[in-house]
């Protein structure tokens, strides 16, 4: 399974977002997919850690990925050169995925036939935040150069995941970013969530990250 | 001058924007105030630019900054200990400001007795493009770890701004950024665009920086 699907995709206005949500996450539950939404700033390391993130799950799971760009489709290409089927979602001018699009996106998988897809997001921590997407999980991405301040400056969005990557964890100590400092607005915000301090570059916490993962994807398998 | 005025915003749906941005560009050139809106992604570090440029200015020239954050006041207050009057615009959930946002922030402050007012706008590179919010010079930050993709995925960004900084060039070498790609990249979207190297961490390339945003207020103040 390779390649890229293009779709343009148009922003809906809808109240029903949400409504269409939870059906789409029915469905994905009836076909045994995890979905996961992975969002985060531009240049977080989005498609960096979903490469990590299939090389580590590939022999066990059946993965595709639906790329979200409001133009080009760079990160589709590279997930489609490691030989997982890519979906390009083009967004235009929108700056988030909802339900419906996610929806166009599906269309060009056969569900019965995968255990994982992963969204990358539109990068950016606001809107997408604000927009259930029908995923099962959320996650996203904080990447050290980016600072510690974060959780305070886009707090919805650390309330909405159920994990939190900090990223680009070979920065500390450069960057001046206090992981604590993090871990103790993040917690805050959402008691629930699980953080891993990965570093796409070295490896390191990518195998705790997608033992998560593996655990998320087998709950909805299993059930 | 200084101390934090909060004012909540609530985007109004309007087709008008441009006209309002027009109107506001106008009065601002009555009253020889130049508007300098500056956009980037989270974390690539408007604020410490910001208080870098005001070092830099704040001689020769009367200086206020208006800082748009959907929560949080973080960015109002490390300007207020500058000693700069800081209007914190708080934007809920919307993640750009319009002109309509920002003709309400400039209602905090006396024009008249004002040079330069800069805009800290919400930490975005997609909503923000796409909404005139009045001013005079439009700039935007790329931070060198946020990776040289970035032109191809917001081309509008770029294409909008009159300046490009690339910051934190003291990551050049540990970061996997090639400026000569990202020179062409965004001059292809933008030829007329000024870019410079910069980092607030070691100074380089302010100097260059804030010589072309002082001419660019004197050509307001002296017109």
């Amino acid at each position: 399974m390779e390649g890229i699907r293009l779709i343009e995709v148009k922003e809906e206005i809808q109240a029903d977002n949400t409504a269409k949500a939870e059906a789409l996450r029915n469905r994905l539950r009836k076909h045994k997919t995890c979905l996961l939404n992975l969002m985060s700033s531009p240049g977080a390391g989005k498609t960096t850690v979903i490469l990590k993130t299939i090389e580590a799950l590939r022999n066990g799971l059946r993965i595709s990925v639906i790329e979200a760009d409001i133009d080009s489709m760079v990160d589709a290409e590279k997930i489609a050169q490691a030989g997982i089927t890519a979906v390009q979602l083009r967004t235009g001018g929108f700056c988030h995925l909802d339900a419906s699009m996610v929806e166009k996106g599906l269309e060009g998988l056969d569900l019965a036939s995968l255990d994982l897809v992963i969204i990358e997001n539109v990068g950016n921590l606001v809107c997408p935040a604000e927009f259930d997407t029908g995923a099962i999980k959320n996650a996203m991405i904080l990447s050290v150069p980016e600072g510690d301040d974060k959780p305070l400056k886009y707090p919805l969005m650390f309330t909405v995941c159920d994990v939190l990557l900090i990223n680009k964890i070979d920065y500390l100590g450069i960057a001046d970013f206090d992981v604590h400092a993090v871990r103790e607005r993040v917690v805050r915000l959402n008691p629930g969530i699980t953080i891993f301090e990965i570093s796409s570059k070295t490896g390191e916490g990518i195998g705790e990250w997608t033992q998560w993962l593996q655990r998320a994807v087998d709950e909805v398998r299993f059930s």
